[in-house]
């Protein structure tokens, strides 16, 4: 493989001194422009919930009533399953497991105090999971990932073997970075865990459950029930939030559970906070009505964003099907693509993409402490670039990935 | 003292079948009336920052500049020592103290790694001070409260002896229940601190910062300055809050310190969330326009709570001067008046109350455990109730407290 004419055409394009963002998982302008009416649906006189409650005021510690049943018909749970949390659905994930860490699993002996634990971390996966890891100095486990979900041999041998695994981060729908979907089966092994330790938790975060590209909502067997059935009732811990559905500078999130999880985390409530921002979700419920305006408001969200995903799947298809031991996914919703380079060849597609001027996610992040050990996975995240601009980072990626292989 | 004419009363006081709260320190529906505009006040369009960014979108992990600045005019500090946090000045309380327990102050030792640690508790003080430190199993050491603020002879000797001592909860101004302000020799006698513990931290909840009842908004020394000066730049966290200046269901809170404090805050907050609510902060960025525009709202506050502490002043001075052993607070400002009743009755007083109707905070939650030594003291909290209600209310403690005192 020559890699003259690739070389030639990265000074071209560096040449053209771009400056073009790919890191992160971002609406476009075009997304938020779908959610503009939710500045201004709440009137002046517009603060009761259905209830009588004046939302402007202190209390209604877990959440309306009417926005927790938005988030129970999305995840298909009942109301007293939700417990309505702010702006960030990582900042409900990091205090779930600063809780667990400092006061145990339903008060039980704290995490911290159980000696050294460790999460499992199917990847390539979502950084962020991982820093959360990181930051409380919890051991991260990488599991391959599969098309179906996580290698479930191995989950379901290291969660029955080792009592100091404590949790799991899982991206069922459309998976961050590589946007497949567990597969049923999937889904009901992780119900049917043995775990060796008693305070084992699935954290599942559904962050995109209702973002798809195409269609109909996916439905997946739901992990709450399918738990319940298999007798790990308060197992898995659920989070899902409206940051890619109205605004990520204004959004609900919210945590959802067995009713009796629930409690618990009430009870953390009344001694941490004086309370929820009631208006924010008021906005929300009237805005979207209720579930099926939400479905309705995704279709918007798709019409955006499934030319992108095309132009990827089109371009990558075109430029790079006859590179060997390259690969990508051609997920039917979420935020990525995930694409693997030949081995050893990632880091340094970054940093070409980076000379000119591209920025992706570093090459590694999708893995605990930044270490892919094949050195070949990176994140495209399409949704914030115009698809101008998409056209041209993605002129620059495949350059990079051919001359990369070149090079080698 | 004969007690049956009182009991008569309490007879027909409870025949009228009240329902009156007086338990919480909660805005009136007139104050809340009084920030209608806020809901109204961003338009479809209005969504950038002075700084040009979309505050729809994720980013300003530690709030908008132009928010830090006027809260760092209310505090007279530096935007660069201001962080921006939700709805709830407590969480940040809580989240600043999780931080400590499990990961240490400035990423030292963690306090919950260095044995039984303990706080100092001036009482009577805010319950849910006392909440926090419960629920992380800090033990709660009460220090006497003074009109001039807490027994700051009783604080120095023990923070300088005991290195297990990592906190202390103030309010120091318009305190949390007594009203009082920390005179100017509290607040440096504080500064001057010479702590056993290098890690020992100041909670300065300066909730109450501007919400006197009448003219100016009350200087005291700059804790933050005052520490500087002393040497001990790190040691004072000073929270506050928009709840009752804006709406409690919908408000901006921030947490402030040193520069360098602030930059460890903002490292765990990129583990921590993806960025706070911009959308909300804009919003009281718009309605209040700067600290000016916050100040002349506080004054509409004062004129609907000023009536209702007259009448407090004016009722007990009428009914009870005469009683031996009763006290009372005449705050000029903040949301309590503090009463003590004649040793070992304030429990029956709040039982009596709570016979006609009428709730007041459980009497001993100002103290830690709810253990009240003397039994004496209860929180009036005239702020919810119209003035029509309150005066009912007063009649019933009046009272009470009469009944109670004749009855020992």
């Amino acid at each position: 493989m020559n890699k003259a004419p690739y070389a030639a055409r990265h000074e071209e394009l560096k040449a053209r001194k771009l400056n073009l963002n790919m890191m992160r998982g971002i609406p476009s302008k075009a997304q938020l422009e779908l959610s503009r009416g939710l500045l201004t649906c709440l009137g002046d006189d517009d603060y009761l919930s259905e209830a009588g409650a004046d939302c402007r005021n202190y209390g209604i510690l877990d959440g309306l009533p009417e926005m927790k049943r938005i988030f129970a018909d999305i995840l298909d749970l009942t109301p007293g399953e939700i417990v309505v949390g702010g702006n960030s659905s990582l900042a409900l994930m990091f205090d779930n497991v600063a809780s667990n860490m400092s006061r145990g699993v339903r008060e039980d002996l704290p995490w911290a105090a159980q000696g050294h634990v460790k999460f499992l971390c199917p990847s390539p996966g979502y950084d962020r999971h991982f820093t959360v890891c990181d930051y409380f100095h919890i051991e991260m486990i990488p599991i391959e990932m599969t098309d179906t979900g996580p290698d479930m041999d191995e989950v379901e041998r290291l969660v029955s073997s080792d009592p100091l695994i404590k949790g799991i981060w899982c991206v069922p729908v459309f998976s961050n970075p590589t946007g497949i979907i567990y597969s049923d089966e999937t889904v009901r092994r992780f119900a049917n865990l043995k775990p060796a330790a008693h305070d084992f938790r699935i954290y599942w975060d559904n962050a995109y459950v209702i973002h798809q590209l195409t269609g109909e909502k996916r439905q997946i067997p739901n992990i709450v029930r399918e738990c319940a059935k298999a007798g790990n009732p308060h197992m898995p811990m659920v989070f899902t939030s409206f940051s890619k559905v109205s605004f990520p500078g204004a959004a609900v999130t919210c945590i959802a559970s067995s009713a009796e999880n629930c409690e618990y985390i009430k009870k953390r409530l009344t001694a941490q906070t004086i309370g929820p921002d009631k208006l924010r979700q008021l906005m929300h419920v009237r805005f979207f009505g209720g579930a099926e305006g939400v479905y309705k408001h995704m279709q918007k969200h798709a019409d955006i964003l499934r030319p992108k995903f095309e132009l990827i799947e089109e371009t990558l298809r075109r430029e790079l099907s006859g590179l060997d031991g390259c690969s990508w996914t051609t997920p039917e919703g979420g935020y990525f693509v995930s694409f693997d380079t030949p081995d050893g060849c990632a880091k340094r597609v970054a940093a070409l993409c980076s000379e000119a001027g591209v920025a992706f996610t570093p090459a590694g992040a999708t893995f605990p402490g930044g270490n892919d050990p094949r050195d070949r996975n990176i994140r495209i995240a399409p949704t914030f670039p115009p698809l101008e601009e998409l056209k041209v980072a993605l002129d620059v990626f495949c350059n990079a990935v051919l001359l990369a292989a070149a090079e080698r």
